[in-house]
């Protein structure tokens, strides 16, 4: 045993006699409804950044403080009292959440975490919080156990994740010294004791909204219908334009840069993925996939991008009936990227293809948003071979290396502007992300804790991450 | 002047002497929410049935009640004091409207009529509280200058006409004795000084509500899209099939019934219609009206059959982005027939385009309901004449006799069930029906009374209503 994994297991230790002390401040944060896609919570957003600066200068981290932007503020912090001739890494994760409905779908309240058997149920209780905190704990800890950190940390918690990260470009250009790192490791993803998996690329992301107008009031379908142009049939038309009956995205010169698997990376992902079908087919809740003739699983939902319709709306939606003939209809939607696509030039062609739609008898607006490009980390090297032993040290098996369908806009980001190699770790031991009855399993939470710290220690070995 | 001239001209006298009196009655009809589409209401409109069967009491009409159905009630009340030589005349209207969402469009509360410009603004106030109350206030003066009625009146007002009747039916089937009449007048119509209209045919309705299913539960769209089926992209599949791009039905067999107007009825209803176009664009607010291959505007909008989307929804409708692939869409149609179609024949046959669109990857369930039947009413013969002429005594010029593209679902049941002939008289001197901001103009529909009263006296004579 090396002096440091000593000093890593007693940091472990450490955590682990404070778990009910620590939990009680995980529920705390779980409480404030930081949800920032929707402007009337904004002032929670605030208050949660302001909870996480409290409790980083609390636990003995410096300059921590939340940062304004033009939407809602960045959360940073530092230690970098590690000394010069060892690494820098920059931490990333979200302390913002996913909107809560439907809310009559969940056993609890959102925002009132409980606990019922060994999982602890709220919204952000994976999806991300459970990464706000376990780096929190985890480095509270490692300074409680050896009073220093192993490597030079920033923090960089990001209150815009979940809404598209409109904020974050400008942000970051404007801070380029500040977050200056030799490695970032972006905290946003599960932690799965069974099939452990690590990513190493997300897509990217680009989103939609669009109102169609026929006349310029609600009319009386039995007056006008027919003679009138009903907004609600031109959704209908631009929605069942997107794809074909096989599933394939119809945009003209949409898979134009998609860039082919490599068969190596194609054979890994689909040995991965494919045995898990039928347990996945339960977790959504499916008896059957869809769009098969497009390719495997895989394929589908991590190395193709996609077009998903995420709300529309138009006319009555009450109970019974009521013979309108509205003036408008809208929807939204978001498209996943994969590399080589982007999400400036998908936005125009997405355009493009909905205004076809305008005519001399409806007018459609459109506004194209939240902008992200596909990103690829680390997939070989001493930094995934340190962290695929720090899985085996507390779960007994390595993560399986995996791209992923979601999107982490920031870390396009980051790789374009501040060119630093980038990896992931995550605290998600959970399910249920973006919908009702999210939940974190509290005991796995515990050992993605114990992951975490060992890697630290890892990191600073001499030779693991390139300076 | 004959004698029943002078006794019109007397009622209709004190008709104008009691304006006030009748407006606030009229007023707190108005308050009364009575919508029938949303079971939320019920009470309301049932205190509606009541508050009528009170004023019908007061008046001095025979076996006033509301009566029960297994929906709304019907509200009935009768005077037949006229005599055995004299027509039994039965008066339809409806005392139930429509819901009144969009809320935040309305200038004033919809259930509190406001006065601006002599149009009162209020739910209802033309559909059809107009005729209720035109109807109550008319046999009102008319008792009161001639202390009788010059023919004998049964009075049905209907509490679902908004929400399709569904109840009606049967209620008719059972009640043939208390509903028999030499002729029925349907009091459900607009009235317009500059173009006086005068209907002689409605379409039939049926309507639809789907909803499909993909997962049974709220996915994450970057985890499962490209490979679950959105049921948001169903419903835009299924919308976009109802019509091709110039406006044609897509439904297989939909147009096999339906009966072309003849020379001579299409001659007469464009010349009606045409010139008309250019104010009904400013009217509807477009630019351009839509379909103009299939037909004139009269065609597409009173002989054509259509099929209107009156409402969809489904996933996130909020403000911003949530990346969510729903486990549930929706929407909702009406369809409005024309002779020959038949409403169960069209109703399956829309059932079967919209079940074409269920897979082994989305459930959908479809409920159709409020068949109705078109109807045609009398459009030549003695009761046309007078009501031409009364038209010309109290407004200078005969109405226009039209079809109407609306439904009046009880219509075709009373042709098919009662078998007496049919007219109607509207009171709804106004605009808005079914959108925000309903006005009726006041002094306009008061010469809708005048109207009414000298018809009223016309149909008495002898040889005007078949026995």
């Amino acid at each position: 045993m090396t002096p440091d994994s000593t000093t890593a297991n007693k940091a472990i230790q450490h955590a682990r006699q404070q778990q009910d002390v620590y939990m009680k401040g995980f529920y705390e944060l779980l409480k404030i409804p930081s949800i920032s896609t929707d402007m009337s919570y904004k002032g929670e957003v605030e208050r949660c950044a302001n909870w996480i600066v409290d409790e980083m200068k609390r636990i003995g981290l410096s300059g921590a403080r939340a940062i304004p932007t033009s939407g809602h503020p960045v959360v940073y912090g530092e230690w970098l009292g590690a000394g010069a001739d060892k690494p820098t890494v920059l931490l990333y994760a979200h302390y913002d959440v996913q909107p809560v409905d439907p809310l009559a779908l969940w056993d609890n309240p959102p925002f009132e975490p409980t606990l019922r058997d060994g999982r602890l149920y709220a919204r952000g209780v994976c999806d991300d919080k459970s990464a706000v905190w376990g780096i929190l704990k985890s480095l509270e800890s490692m300074l409680a156990a050896g009073g220093t950190l192993p490597v030079n940390i920033k923090i960089f918690f990001e209150g815009e994740e979940e809404s598209g990260s409109p904020s974050m470009e400008p942000f970051i250009v404007a801070h380029k010294d500040m977050l200056k790192a030799d490695l970032f490791l972006i905290c946003d993803g599960g932690f799965d004791l069974d099939n452990p998996e690590q990513i190493y690329a997300v897509r990217g992301i680009v989103g939609i909204e669009v109102t169609v107008t026929g006349p310029d009031h609600d009319l009386h379908s039995g007056m006008y219908g027919g003679a009138v142009h009903n907004p609600l049939h031109v959704v209908g038309k631009i929605i069942s334009s997107f794809h074909d009956d096989a599933g394939r995205i119809q945009i003209a010169g949409y898979y134009d840069r998609v860039k082919a698997l490599s068969v190596r990376e194609k054979a890994n992902l689909d040995a991965l993925v494919e045995p898990q079908v039928e347990e996945l087919k339960k977790k959504a809740g499916v008896s059957k996939f869809w769009a098969e003739s497009l390719g495997s699983f895989a394929d589908r939902t991590m190395a193709l991008p996609t077009l998903d319709v995420n709300g529309m709306w138009g006319g009555y939606q009450g109970e019974g009936t009521k013979t309108v003939l509205p003036s408008q209809a809208s929807f939204k939607a978001t498209l996943r990227l994969v590399p080589d696509q982007d999400p400036h030039e998908i936005g125009r062609l997405l355009d493009q293809h909905v205004q076809q739609f305008a005519s001399d008898t409806v007018k459609i607006e459109t506004r194209v948003s939240g902008h992200g490009w596909p990103c690829t980390f680390l997939f070989e090297g001493p930094v995934v071979d340190a962290l695929n032993q720090c899985y085996v040290t507390t779960i007994g098996k390595p993560p399986v290396w995996t791209r992923v369908g979601g999107s982490i806009p920031i870390s396009g980001m980051f790789q374009r502007e501040l060119g630093a190699p980038m990896s992931g770790i995550g605290f998600g031991s959970g399910d249920n992300y973006h919908a009702p009855n999210e939940y974190l399993i509290v005991d796995q939470f515990q050992l993605a804790i114990d992951t975490f710290i060992h890697f630290m220690y890892r990191l600073a070995e001499p030779g693991v991450v390139a300076r």
